[in-house]
């Protein structure tokens, strides 16, 4: 495997199985990002996730002793609120997510509604209350014309045990299925406004951003298609797709963070 | 459009789009039924539905004018049970469906858990409980090794109102993308389980049946694949897969059941 022998302008970093597993950081992920920008690297912080804030994920990283601006992360409810008010200004929504993806998308301007017939697009994430009456207003709506929009299609999410669970993938195929209706836009990852959104906080072209994530089928996928050199780690997401192993080769592979410092590096 | 120029010796006839709509009888359906018994031609009722019994479905029935015995009724719950008795005798289950299946199950003689570790098999069924967590112990035992088993995989269920509402392809569309694990048996239409139940009750080859359906996706495809003649009723399922119609033609399509009666039969 091919070793680091130079760093790069910029690092667009994975949050979830790359620089932390729930509330536990990875092996090496703290002093590896703090010397990073000690060597005037810029990071950006990427993730599907989209039932925290950008805010609250900040400090969360403060707290672990990774000192975190907002305005350094990119998540996917920050990108769908975006990709709405400039597609669907005016949209009433029916979201299906946790409470503070609703809860943002209220701030934001949107009004929310349960009525299938006055919804203009649904909102899908992963969601810990997911059930048969959000399926079938979903299912209404679509029916009635409405659109959908995915803030991630992660299968799965890792979970600190080392297992995982459900993410936002099955809700979408379970609306597909019903409603016969293919899903209308992704955003997050591996979607191209995740990675524009990104580049915009970089700085730099895509060619000189290195893109570390310990998802094939997302991170990886995301990267090759902007145009990143791409970095997979081996920490995180435990069932690694083959097929999506084969279809987004890396650049490179590492075991974990530390391993972006070339050696000639103290 | 072929019309009908003999009867058949049976009929082997949907029931949910087909004979009613929720507790609304389908147009002529009765007459047709009860002037086809006596004409001795024999009647086995088909239908994907798990969540009531048999005897429930012959109860209700008979209150409408169709007098009906339970063993003229194939439904898949029956055909599940059968099915697991002898594929996997002594399996812990675990069960998505509505309350009945669990309870005939259970009548059945098989244990039921929600611990992933004890699951043997999932079976999987329309379900207007379903919601994430069902959802995740099912992830969980596929994760054990558990295998799954659906008693339907119908897209959607009629409504009385002429709607529809989500059944349980959905459910196992998101079981399925959740695990990585595809559906190991299907029991219900269009599979060759429960065309070989209703065959049996018929008591004649599959050359001298009649399968009558709305749906093509689900009666006309088993009837196809079982070897008997085919009729379409256009009551029912109301968006036809277009696909699904091209892939099963039926040999006859006819607007509503009286129209499986020759002209010259009084």
């Amino acid at each position: 495997l091919p070793r680091f022998q130079h760093l790069f302008p910029a690092y667009i970093i994975d949050l979830d199985g790359t620089v932390y597993l729930g509330n536990r950081l990875l092996p090496t992920a703290r002093e590896t990002i703090n010397k990073l920008r000690r060597l005037e690297r810029k990071i950006v912080f990427i993730t599907n996730e989209a039932s925290r804030t950008r805010a609250v994920i900040a400090r969360n990283l403060t707290e672990m002793g990774i000192p975190t601006q907002p305005e350094e992360i990119i998540n996917s409810s920050m990108v769908t609120v975006a990709y709405l008010q400039e597609h669907h200004p005016k949209a009433v929504l029916y979201v299906i997510g946790e409470p503070s993806l609703s809860l943002e998308l209220l701030e934001a301007g949107f009004r929310i509604s349960q009525d299938p017939q006055h919804i203009g697009v649904v909102v899908i994430s992963s969601d810990h209350g997911f059930n048969y009456d959000k399926l079938k207003i979903a299912f209404d709506a679509i029916h009635c014309g409405a659109s959908t929009i995915a803030t991630n299609a992660d299968r799965t999410c890792p979970l600190v045990d080392g297992g995982e669970e459900p993410d936002a993938l099955p809700i979408i195929a379970a609306i597909e299925t019903s409603s016969g209706h293919p899903l209308d836009v992704l955003v997050g990852k591996p979607s191209c406004f995740m990675a524009e959104a990104a580049l915009r906080v970089s700085g730099v072209p895509a060619n000189q951003c290195l893109l570390v994530g310990d998802n094939p089928e997302t991170d990886i996928r995301m990267g090759k298609q902007a145009g990143m050199v791409t970095a997979l780690v081996a920490t995180g997401i435990r069932t690694k797709n083959k097929e999506a192993m084969l279809a987004s080769q890396p650049d490179y592979q590492i075991n974990q963070l530390d391993d972006l410092i070339p050696d000639f590096i103290e």
